[in-house]
């Protein structure tokens, strides 16, 4: 190991996390004290709690996002790795208002994986990109040894075009704004655990891996004035509604009447012990609007198949505390708070 | 597994290669069978021959591109894998003739790494940012349970915009071209390798690793005619050439006595039965230039410390052969070939 001037001290305690651990890329709160201690501070141009980037390039504004992927098994109802990678990135753009062009790749192969898999997986790739209407550009390709990967590792990153004058955000949301959620949660992430498991539940439930760029166009063609928006993935509805009240400092009140989930995707979550709110999806998000344009989203997201079962799911009020609180079905209010640990590994 | 309306063939034979092997990756001719059988066919827009692709945003022309970094080990003579993953991506965009703007990052983190290694490779891929004038703006932390992952993987991508007319490319070479080499070569591939087996050799040899932006800059700056730039890394130059003449189906022609191999590195090949052109670089490349500039540009490297012991390699002829051949110190022409196999796992 060559010497380097480290700093001396990492800003996580070492003694309390030696080594890193699953959680720390579960989306919960270890996952936040990472990028918060430790990528925040030291990227000094990184847009930590969001999405993507907002950037200029010439004399447009463009968003640029990534994620890699890791999803176990790489097939599963409803989806597999490669359309994920697609519509994960595509729907990072669109989180930024961005409407998506352009999709790099990246693969990490493990030495031994079948040819067979690799095709599918580039197939899969090239029709997600196909139905999201970007094109994939540019790739790369790494083999690990075997042992030192995991059959099939992606990586994809974004490129998007604003074509609006929103500063699409936390930041900007604002009293009064209205919360809307696009459809019913918790698909993906019981999908995925029941594929994993071998799990058998009444009916097949299917992962709702979709992109939803579309949709989100939709919105901003029509001059919706469209404060935030954000994908419901690693750690569910709950984390996604906590990291935009922390951002903004504003209180988010929902009400859990608005939140659906389906039979089925109830029952897995009682016999897995899972609480839907924190359940991974891969093609739902919240938009926080102003509110006199509430009816007028409302419309748009019951004309398009990804957002028919939308609903208007809270308001952003004026209390300055950063949190998230909710109205049960019997009246009670609580406070919605992030996931302590890792619900489930490797989700996305 | 769900049924999905896959190609019936893979297109990669699969009795001959029914699994990925570790040359896939190695920049030889597994890997741009990959690239040219199985990826550009299915990728339609991917541009398949060069470092980065280069793309409309608004009125500007930009370069965006992308690689995942699986160096073993983590730290070696030289550099890091957060530095490789830094300068990589900023040389592939300068190899796109781009001025670097923004690179993401991905980290693919195996559970139990020690949170201080995290730490440092974070510091030093800012550091590499800082010293290449680009900004990390934005990420993603995914983690893998122990022993499906090996410490940390990083992806990068790149965003640079285009400030000049030209179309940077093996497509844009012309016969009369002259090839301009930046520096010695051998050293990176050497380091990586000694580091890893514990070899010890008279001298320590450092990786070459650094940013070439700057200097390509220079180039295009003072408005050297630059018709094609590519970096020497998997495969090193001869693999660089050999791509170069292939996609422009022009003859290269090199001259052996402009290749500068140190003394210690040309020692240790010997010693490990690596031929030096094929060994990775990681801060050397090749620029491609009409003749009539040839005498500026080698000054504008000779007055850079990345380019001070920059050589006339050689030249593009009026040959329709796609190969390349080199004269050798004793006067003898043979043809220079892509690596077949893999000479050296897990590079970069």
């Amino acid at each position: 190991m060559t010497t380097k001037d480290f700093a001396p001290t990492c800003p996580i305690p070492i003694a309390q996390y030696p080594q890193v651990l699953l959680a720390h890329g579960g989306g919960g709160r270890l996952m936040h004290s990472l990028i918060d201690k430790l990528y925040a501070p030291t990227f000094d141009h990184l847009e930590a709690q969001h999405d993507g980037a907002v950037l200029p390039l010439g004399d447009a504004r463009m968003a640029f996002t990534t994620d890699s992927y890791v999803v176990r098994p790489l097939f599963f109802p409803g989806g597999d790795i490669g359309q994920m990678a697609v519509h994960g990135t595509v729907n990072d753009l669109a989180m930024c208002g961005a409407r998506p062009l352009y999709i790099s790749t990246s693969l990490i192969l493990e030495e031994g994986l079948p040819m067979e898999t690799l095709w599918q997986v580039v197939q899969s790739m090239q029709s997600a990109a196909a139905a999201a209407g970007v094109h994939i550009v540019t790739g790369d390709t790494k083999v690990v040894d075997k042992g030192k990967g995991d059959g099939v590792f992606i990586n994809t990153a974004g490129i998007g075009i604003i074509e609006h004058d929103l500063n699409i955000g936390p930041r900007s949301i604002r009293a009064g704004d209205a919360i809307i959620l696009s459809g019913d949660i918790g698909r993906h992430g019981i999908a995925i655990m029941a594929s994993r498991e071998g799990l058998s539940f009444e009916s097949d439930i299917e992962s709702d891996l979709a992109p939803v760029a579309d949709l989100v166009m939709n919105l901003l063609d029509a001059g919706i004035e469209v404060h935030c928006l954000r994908d419901l993935t690693r750690g569910g509805l709950a984390t996604a509604l906590v990291e935009i009240a922390q951002s903004s400092n504003l209180q988010l009140q929902i009400e859990e009447a608005a939140i659906q989930v389906r039979e089925d995707v109830r029952g897995a979550c009682e016999i897995l012990g899972f609480d839907p709110m924190y359940v991974a999806n891969e093609g739902r998000f919240v938009a926080i609007i102003a509110a006199d344009d509430v009816q007028r989203a409302l419309d748009l997201f019951h004309q398009h198949p990804l957002g028919c079962d939308a609903t208007l799911l809270g308001r952003v009020t004026d209390q300055r505390t950063g949190r998230v609180t909710m109205t049960s079905l019997i009246g009670a209010n609580r406070i919605v708070d992030m996931l302590s640990g890792e619900q489930l590994p490797r989700i996305c």
